[in-house]
């Protein structure tokens, strides 16, 4: 579980979470939906990197360095810039770039801050829907252009009543991690792709029962683990350990029911 | 192609559909991302209806009563009411209730007008994210939010650079159906998953270059072909006929593409 921090100091964090999300937003919204230049980052897969990607994850670096200047980095695009503290600022301007390509709202701006052992504080920004989910150890929120209020996981689904998402079927690795995935698959009651990040934010705001992925790196997970355990749920690697370095992760709305599901991915767990 | 209705009645037809959009909007909205009794209609499979969805068609249904006596409608919830004259009004109040139940803004309203051979005018509203797409045979439109603007489909892309969507990997019958998405799935550089109909708006906004789909109903596909073919795409079968019937489907942005696609769909052709 996290550790707290002082009410103070926290609220002085999420305050300014919430000016880079404003800041981050500003910078990729304009390139939401035109016709943009799509370089590959990798020779093999495909791995989009948009100009917005680029603006966001710059404004959101500039913002860092002037507030907190011995904080470090770590964001997608740039790499890791270490500073003097162990506070770390872990971003990824566009989770979910194949959504964003295709126009669909699911990508989201996610920002955490890690104390140096883990992540404390977590946003989940969605600019064009002007949604945002964050939290820390205590509570996690949502705040939408028509509705704010605090997120909580729910509780209560037997695994075959559980909806699962996912980012994609073709996610998972040929092997034992794939047919781990499956398994759990054919035992729950629903199953929906396509959502990347925004999953987790549904999770905690108890419409989807499980998210599950694997090759994630830290910026695409730390935001989330604050936000999914404010909420009442867990967010841990497919043994039920830290995910916060990427790998393997499964979120789980209901603690009960996180152990049962483990059980399922154990055959794939790295 | 579809044959134009007169300006000054279609101008007429479209703003009538505006205020059907708005009153389904307000019937729906206060259930989104709520709690839901869901029932089932089928014995077999998942098929949820919701409160929402019934109020929503109810509120159509009344307004095109008061406004068009004669007209007949045909609706997801409520069957076939037959009116004295061709014209029919085919509507789906929440497509994508998957997507509904798990809170992704990728459902919509669905709003057609059949003049007895074709659907004339379509829409597709999204109330949540404030979005309407809609079309006729002369253009399409889009309106939302931040921009209104006609809808132009993406032209230019090789089979192999174009991004496909569908609603779900299990979509599709088993055997010869299945076998040609996957074909087909094997040849485009991407594929997406979860859209729905708002796949069909996003291909009329340029952003996806294939929509291929099965198992349809009438009111799944109708308001959709006007909002495609306004926006210079194509909607047909997988024989390349007319689809309105529901079954297969396949929405090609760029008609140059069209052959091609068919060609690789064609073994699993219904």
């Amino acid at each position: 579980m996290l550790s707290p921090l002082p009410a103070p100091e926290r609220e002085r964090l999420i305050h300014f979470m919430h000016r880079l999300a404003d800041a981050s937003g500003a910078a990729i919204l304009p390139h939401f939906r035109q016709a943009l230049a799509v370089e590959n980052k990798q020779a093999h897969g495909f791995d989009p990197v948009t100009v917005a990607d680029r603006a966001a994850e710059a404004a959101i670096r500039a913002m860092i360095r002037q507030e907190f200047p011995d904080h470090s980095i770590l964001g997608e695009e740039e790499g890791h810039h270490r500073g003097d503290s162990d506070w770390t600022w872990v971003i990824d301007p566009i989770d979910g770039t194949r959504a964003f390509m295709t126009g669909q709202p699911l990508w989201g701006t996610l920002i955490a801050l890690n104390d140096g052992t883990r992540p404390v504080l977590g946003m989940l920004d969605q600019p064009y829907m002007r949604e945002r989910y964050f939290g820390h150890a205590a509570e996690s929120r949502f705040e939408g252009p028509a509705a704010r209020h605090p997120l909580r996981t729910r509780r209560g689904p037997k695994l075959n009543e559980a909806i699962l998402s996912s980012t994609h079927p073709e996610l998972f690795k040929h092997g034992p991690e794939a047919d781990a995935f499956h398994d759990l698959r054919g035992r729950v009651r629903m199953t929906r792709y396509g959502g990347d990040c925004y999953a987790y934010g549904l999770l905690a705001m108890g419409l989807i029962d499980l998210v599950v992925e694997s090759s994630l790196k830290p910026f695409d997970i730390q935001a989330l683990i604050p936000v999914v355990e404010g909420a009442g749920g867990r967010l841990v690697n497919w043994r039920g350990g830290d995910c916060s370095q990427g790998g393997q992760a499964v979120a789980c709305g209901d603690p009960a029911l996180l152990d049962e599901v483990l059980r399922v991915l154990e055959p794939g767990a790295d």
